[in-house]
């Protein structure tokens, strides 16, 4: 365990804790924190520190904390302010750590975040973590410790069990809170960061990796410090067989906008996140509540080891309406063996299908029984991967519940029990909350579960397979070095990509037209003509391309062309001279790419070109760098994927060299680091199989040279 | 009213009821009945009938009904065995109608029809209307009348209110039943129609339609059987004012193997069933239970008259989140006046977005009103067509969820409450049930609120244009006599089209290659070579399409290679002789077609073509006859709409007359009816604007004339 990790388990399991700011009245932080501290009957030191009150709630209260005898932890619920003497009090007095509920910070602007920078310089230089600031604390149920002023608290029990959460809003911890308390489920710790202005996410992570306690780790996000820690944690926290599950905010601009207002975060790109969590098993929710139910059922279940499911329901219309939404929500309905089948066939009316299987009103002798042994009978076929019973009304529901509940946990087939009707079935959902069998009550959050459940076995079984080092590494860096700063024209560009292995056109910049027609007699015509200006970035807009030239006399024409384009479109600019290209027919074009990513650092990017651009937004990507056979799952799922396979009697593409060019285009990004700014093969031409691919545009933008 | 709407209100509306099968035991279907019309105070007659006891539950019994005394309704929970008997008892005694609860009829394959059949044939003889069989019966809370078996009724009260329930499932009525208890919405009726066998879920619209009780209607489907009545009930439900929120099963292929299974239901096209409700102002949600949560927002708020909603919460978390979400769910964040920023500017700290909206932590000076004031604010911007408001834990939450609730329902502005927490905040939820305000617990239903609810008034304000009368009708149906049965040839399919005057190439079948060279000399090369078979359906995988075709001496070969390939495809088949067509560049392929649907008759699909087929999957399509003014709406929807417009500096196409043709399709389709089995033109080629459409290539079957 490393110190940071040990410092923070100090923090989060102390022996004692000072609230500066105590009182005794509810409606305020202070008196909330004390008596939420009271309350749930945390056995530490409890210090309350109040400038005139000898004692809180009668406890014996302090004016101001003293040397020698350190409080583990403080919790600061105090007006901006005081906050930065009342922190150098706590450092002075020897604090590991110190919670800062109050907010106004970095959130509001610039004034705040210099605010908050100098309560970390503060913590820091006495070597004590800040936890917030804008943050509710954490709760440590296992010590029923509730170190925080949040109303969820005003409920008993404070609910223990083996999820670790971290969040950044403490409203929405107090909702998970609540939901874990109505399922039977709890936390090993609850803990919000607030603006993570010193505790940040990742070093939660890293401490429910470590955590005997914690068997899954739940993460409300609205922005990353370092996409790259989280990354590594990621896979630290896959071996340890502790899924992540995360809802991350920002997916939409709005969305973007609050997470500054609201934590000061910066959301990034979602689809980077997309990429980096299924790349690396974090399973992305995009609702918070559901983080619980996905937790509880991985926790109690474990992962599936099939990826289709099976569906019961004692109801008819049920059984109908959850087998579309299964399929809707992209799982794959299982289909049992013909052993299976045979026996299920024994205990039903004619007619009935087996996956989706209606199991009301089987046969009366049969009694409760059947609905058991349909249970059971889909529990050990090993083509079903996981079950979503989902109960209805029907009499003897709270028996059937009971005896299904129980056959869950106690067999090994992760199984999803959803109750669709209110409150009527609440001596069902008491049932399972009684055994500790995980259950939902909308099928929107059932499909969650088994959705997150089948996609972190997958992740499990199928980790993406590793990029392997590459030789062009010192080559291609001592090359970018040599290039300048900013845009790239399109022969630079494609030099560099040419120095990974990357098949590009064979472009020489001609000075003139006389030389470019000598070119053109070389290459044969018909021929491209395109004019290279650093300063223009969109070519076709330039007019500065001009295809299928069919002599000299037509490329005379089409160089004044350029140069008179460039001059309307961009006056005073230079035209160095044109690059002449074969006129390459066939094929279908992809564009290919890389960006620098402020979170996660070098990412490669790859989806269809040309027109449907616009229209399928048809991408994948991933963090870089990646295998070629890493590459091929991207161009997978490409929903331009039937096309490359070669769907409808075409040819197949040469998806091989595709993914061999994506592969060295992520490996010269990974190499480049944040220097490359951004790189675009657009399009790259992807011919039949056996004939590779041929990059015929590119451009690149390079940061100045980091000192 | 008609008849059948005033038999059906005195059988939902009974002043007696007889129970057939009467019992004292809860556990029997007969007993529970007996129970919940005793428990719920029914207040009308009540008889039980019972081959030997003298009483059920205190009520005098009698061994067979008698003649004379009719009663207004009998419910039936026999053995199917004595099913037939007893009906015929009901049907002599003069029963208005009768309810089968008993199962194992049409649903289990042939044999159950024909005893199906033979329950309806009873009913009719004797002027009586059949309910079920395979139902669960129906309640009537505005006259405390629970006249089923569903377990649901072991909760009282019986929840009264203004929603009316159809469902082909039972246990999906007691779910929604328990919902609606849950919200403190209630019902009119409820009913379950099970089979269908002669009491269909048509009957239950036309009855709430004209019921005064009545001011949603909610259905779950899993067949119709008259979908063009279905159409006509849902244009005088939204005359009358009256929402239909429907919920249809057999979504997929698993759901669709299912309906059949459980009520005997052909589920039909799903695809088919969306347009449908689209364009009739129906409400198609994918959930059961959101059905109540829909119908009781419509009740208290009516429709939307914008379509953009505001989102405020008091946790920046929520507000995040659920800024995301309704994003994602493709409603739009609506942007208030400037009038309503500068006011809201003046509550918030700096750097909040207006919306989504963070209401959290506002100064305290202004208390709780400022919650309250940011919501009037939004509330009285015109550009906000509806809000949500995120509840999440927050000081005060109860007195804040009751001033908003308070002010939503006294305003104007549909008001969408989600309490995200679990129990914990059950007291806000208790208050909002106190004075009849709707909420919803999951953001999920909360966006499938307002989606339904802005789609609703979106429906209302924009009913599709009206069809227009043609005037090439008689034409089309005088040339569509003269055609023979069966599969077209393409020539002749392109005739029809012509004439309802949709432009095709003038193709003239050449019996030789001498003639079709002749047509070739005057059509001017290069030219199209297509094969024409009657027995061939796709003629390019017999190689019966040659394009490009550059001369004379290329004409023959191709010609050669028609043949052969057709007689290596098809061996045996007749080539009648080739058509020649100019070879046609440029243009976007569509497809173009129309169906008979057997549940809703004449269907004109149209979207896009070639190889996207298959990976955009980009279809639209209407019940026709509809007017090019709709058929430019169809258009609009599509994912390749901005192509057609002219994305990206491409010319735009010819979108009015592509309307045009798709508008004169759906008229030849619904003119033709069933004769018409189904047309597809693929591709019709789109000009750009200005230039028109053509058809370069179309195929049809036309059904055996009806005698």
């Amino acid at each position: 365990m490393n110190s940071a990790v040990s410092t923070l388990r100090a923090i989060l399991n102390p022996r004692s804790v000072a609230v500066i700011g105590a009182s005794g009245d509810p409606a305020k932080f202070g008196g909330r924190v004390m008596h939420f501290l009271v309350k749930h009957g945390y056995r530490g030191r409890i210090v309350p520190v109040h400038p005139t009150a000898a004692e809180v709630l009668s406890i014996p209260a302090i004016p101001k904390l003293a040397t020698g005898d350190p409080v583990d932890v403080c919790i600061l619920a105090l007006p901006a302010a005081l906050l930065p003497a009342a922190l150098e009090d706590c450092g002075r007095a020897g604090a590991r750590g110190a919670v800062v509920i109050t907010a106004d910070f970095a959130e509001t602007g610039a004034a705040g975040a210099a605010r908050q920078d100098a309560l970390v310089q503060i913590a820091r230089s006495h070597d004590m973590r800040l936890i917030g600031p804008n943050c509710l604390g954490y709760i440590n149920p296992h010590l029923q410790l509730a170190l925080t002023s949040s109303v969820a608290l005003a409920v008993e029990p404070m609910p223990r069990g083996a999820i670790g959460l971290a969040s950044q809003s403490g409203s929405l911890m107090a909702s998970l809170i609540s939901h874990a308390q109505d399922l039977g489920a709890g936390f090993s710790v609850a803990a919000t960061v607030g603006n993570q202005a010193d505790v940040e996410l990742c070093d939660l992570v890293e401490y429910f990796i470590e955590d005997d306690n914690t068997r899954a780790i739940c993460l409300y996000i609205e922005g990353l410090n370092d996409g790259a820690r989280f990354l590594a944690l990621a896979q630290r926290a896959r071996a340890a067989g502790k899924p992540i599950l995360a809802v991350k905010a920002g997916r939409s601009a709005a969305g973007q906008q609050v997470t500054q207002s609201h934590t000061a975060s910066l959301a990034g790109s979602y689809a980077v996140w997309e990429a980096a969590c299924r790349d690396h098993g974090v399973c992305l929710l995009d609702d918070p509540e559901a983080l619980i139910y996905c937790a509880d059922f991985l926790i109690r279940f474990g992962a599936p080891t099939a990826s289709s499911v099976a569906v019961m329901s004692p109801s008819g219309g049920t059984v109908a309406v959850t087998g579309d939404r299964v399929v809707a929500a992209g799982l794959t309905l299982a289909e049992p063996g013909a052993a299976t089948v045979a026996e299920l066939r024994k205990l039903l009316p004619p007619g009935r299908t087996i996956n989706p299987l209606d199991v009301g009103g089987l046969p009366r002798t049969s009694g409760l029984d059947s609905a058991l042994t349909a249970y059971e009978l889909l529990a050990k076929d090993p083509a079903v991967g996981a079950i979503l019973i989902a109960v209805a009304t029907t009499p003897q529901l709270e028996d059937k519940v009971r005896q299904w509940g129980s056959a869950a946990l106690a067999g090994s087939k992760p199984t999803a029990l959803l109750l669709t009707p209110g409150t009527l079935v609440d001596g069902a959902r008491n049932a399972l909350k009684k055994i500790a069998c995980p259950y939902t009550n909308r099928l929107d959050d059932t499909l969650r579960v088994l959705r997150a459940a089948v996609e972190y076995g997958e992740a499990l079984r199928n980790p993406p397979p590793p990029a392997s080092p590459s030789s062009f590494i010192a080559a291609l860096c001592a090359h970018a070095a040599a290039l300048p700063d900013g845009r790239l024209t399109e022969p630079e560009t494609k030099t560099l990509l040419r120095t990974c292995g990357i098949h590009t056109t064979d472009d020489v910049l001609a000075a003139t037209p006389d030389a470019a027609i000598e070119q053109a007699q070389r290459i044969g015509y018909p021929v491209v003509l395109k004019g290279v200006c650093r300063d223009l970035v969109h070519k076709s807009d330039a007019g500065a391309v001009k295809l299928n030239i069919a002599d000299a006399s037509a490329l005379q024409i089409a160089w004044q062309d350029i140069a008179r384009g460039l001059s309307a479109h961009l006056p005073g600019a230079t035209l160095a001279g044109c690059v002449v290209q074969p006129m390459i027919r066939g094929g279908t074009e992809l564009i290919v790419g890389c960006r620098w990513d402020p979170q996660f650092g070098a990412v490669v990017i790859m989806g269809c070109g040309g027109v449907l651009v616009e229209i399928l937004n048809d991408v994948q990507m991933a963090i870089a760098p990646i295998s070629a056979a890493h590459a091929k799952r991207l161009i997978e799922r490409l929903r331009i994927a039937p096309v490359l396979a070669g769907a409808r009697g075409r040819p197949p593409a040469d998806i091989n060299a595709l993914a061999d060019a994506i592969s060295k285009l992520s490996t010269m990004a990974a190499a480049l680091g944040p220097r490359l700014t951004e790189l675009d093969i657009n399009p790259l031409l992807v011919h039949e199989s056996g004939n590779g691919v041929i990059a015929l545009d590119a451009r690149a933008t390079l940061a100045a040279s980091t000192p």
